[in-house]
């Protein structure tokens, strides 16, 4: 990415818009109507939440920029045609700059893993975490990059993975209430309740929207197997969109239905195994096979989908992808359900109990406290900036 | 779309799947893996809740139908290469078909609406629709037909908009607790707690998932003005598809980033404007001026992206779209929040006390109750089909 610390040196006035001329000699193009609805004002934005005070149609649709320079401490300031003056901060325009390689260098950095992540597990201490926030901060830092992270010695009580949950964000209450049991009952509603092995998968694809952070807490382990699987959903989607172009474009594009129903609930959503946003990049990955339920697909498509959904299982299957890993007593595992696909090993539940306790969070409470956590350890003051 | 009462005649088996022939003499085609997938049989699916019991990688990769023939009760049997035997009955295959016109016929009937529906509003009576469910149920067609719904003679309760909630769906609980209330006080940190308007917006698009449904509570209503703003965003979407394609093309895929920030949140979101499936049907559309950050796109679309989004705006404010009417104590408006844009005219609160309470529930949950209901009026007993 450009240096950080470059400083606008000449602006232009251009009919659809400005060019700024960096110290480095770097053009940066801003459009007319981009830069004006960036203006930071008091009178275009709220000084204390950041939102916007007028609408885009109360800007003149002739809006130009008359004069442009640069300040003495490097802003850049214009006075538009509708009489309104704006500046933008050398800082902020450095941080919004719209070339490919500093729109690339803004994504969020995400780590790939696969099995030998095992050496290198994301783990944080539970209670030192509540004691400490900058401790709470670094393992929210390794879970944002990996999508998954593991708590210890979290208190091995009914009910608290949901004090977890609304400690890191807000339990989302489902038809299955505020937190789920997985252990071994009879007439299951739910392959989960038995004992047999799980491939990965997310949970709950058929639910609109599907959920977005899953925790599970494990609070007896006494029957033999019954380890946790991890794969990385966004790994495989890269190892897929890598050997198979074709099989990416069709499982980015073309909708699975998913569908639960018992007696008291009917859900239905369809989803695209993989999400990847305009410029390419990996948002989410949904896979279930035991939920999905048909593909209303054109012909042609129907035909060549099912192709790429078994190449992509077959990737997910791969040996070097798996972490495995034993949950024992008070261990929680805190999962992105769209990115982290998880599974289990089978286990026998008649030499010793297991019993699981989950719920699911949204993803925008634990992205939130990370921020805000950041902004309290680094005395950010710039809340709406 | 085809008669439903068609039968199937024939069937023959291709390379890739097997051609039924209706009574009709149109021809279904369906491709091995594609049907193969959709086997009901109890060691495909477990019998009491539908799931998959086997994964899409332990059917063999040279999976094909050696044997087809049509039964006499018009169900079609199949016997695979690795011996497995499936049977779909003729009702299945009829409303599975992937035919375009049977693809179209499938779509959730969706009814465009302007401002000429003030004089058929869809109104429920609450007391009522808690004594039966057939009135609750022809009151959630319409909502689900519409993208909103009101509902009179909610008694004026505090809190009682979450219990609303609740019955419908699951309340989602945010960073503004389990309900929010709109009045007006001093020093607000969101301009919907001041007296001024809002243009039609979708709330907490900065939300990753963003509100799938709101509930606004009128408890107090003695301000002059106030009214409750509108618009049916699906039917704006259509109006920008058909008189400016290109624009329609770029907020369908270039995401604008919105934000939020206080002294408790940090919450931030990419969403394009109007969301399209891979068919061009409109399924979501979030636009609020207010939160919208900024735009991170290639230079060249971000001009060209602010010129359709000001067409898109001018559209939503186009009088003939927008729906006027005055909240009045007990009425609560059901609103599905990426459907059903929502604003107010300006009120003064010097003249007399305006306040309502509103909140979030997810989607799946309101259209889960729509199903069980009709499930149950219906005795229909198929769930997990």
């Amino acid at each position: 990415m450009s240096d950080p610390n470059r400083r606008p040196a000449v602006v232009e006035v251009h009919e659809g818009g400005l060019t700024v001329r960096w110290s480095d000699k770097s053009p940066m193009h801003l459009p007319n109507y981009w830069l004006r609805d960036n203006c930071r004002c008091p009178k275009c934005r709220h000084p204390g939440n950041g939102q916007k005070l007028y609408e885009i149609v109360d800007l003149p649709a002739d809006l130009a920029a008359i004069e442009a320079m640069v300040a003495p401490d490097a802003s850049v300031k214009v006075l538009w045609s509708d009489g309104h003056r704006s500046e933008y901060a050398a800082d902020w325009l450095n941080a919004h700059d719209l070339i490919p390689s500093a729109r690339d260098a803004r994504r969020p950095q995400v780590e790939l893993w696969g099995k030998t992540i095992e050496s290198a597990l994301p783990v944080g201490e539970w209670p030192q975490m509540l004691q400490d926030p900058a401790k709470e901060l670094a393992w929210l830092d390794r879970y944002t990059a990996l999508g998954f992270g593991l708590l210890r010695n979290v208190p091995t009580l009914s009910g608290m993975v949901a004090e977890v949950g609304d400690h890191l964000g807000f339990v989302r209450v489902t038809n299955y209430g505020r937190l789920f049991d997985v252990i071994s009952v009879p007439n299951p509603n739910n392959l989960a309740n038995t004992s047999l092995g799980l491939g990965v998968h997310s949970d709950n694809p058929y639910r609109h929207p599907s959920p977005g952070v899953q925790l599970l807490h494990c609070l007896e382990a006494g029957a033999p197997g019954g380890d946790t699987l991890l794969v990385d959903g966004f790994h495989a989607a890269e190892i897929l969109r890598k050997e198979n172009p074709g099989a990416f474009a069709l499982l980015s594009t073309v909708p699975m239905t998913f569908r639960f129903a018992d007696d008291k609930a009917e859900l239905e959503a369809r989803q695209t195994l993989i999400t990847a946003d305009m410029d390419g990049v990996v948002t989410a990955v949904h896979f279930n096979n035991r939920s999905a339920d048909w593909l209303d697909a054109p012909i042609d498509l129907a035909g060549r989908w099912y192709a790429a959904y078994r190449v992509f299982a077959q990737i997910l299957k791969r040996p070097e992808l798996e972490l495995v890993f034993k949950l024992g007593p008070g261990d929680l595992v805190v999962m992105q359900n769209d990115r982290a696909l998880h599974g289990r090993t089978a286990f026998d539940p008649n030499l010793g109990r297991r019993h699981l306790q989950g719920c699911y969070i949204d993803r925008d409470g634990i992205e939130s406290r990370r921020r805000v956590l950041k902004r309290r350890t680094t005395n950010r003051t710039d809340a709406a900036a």
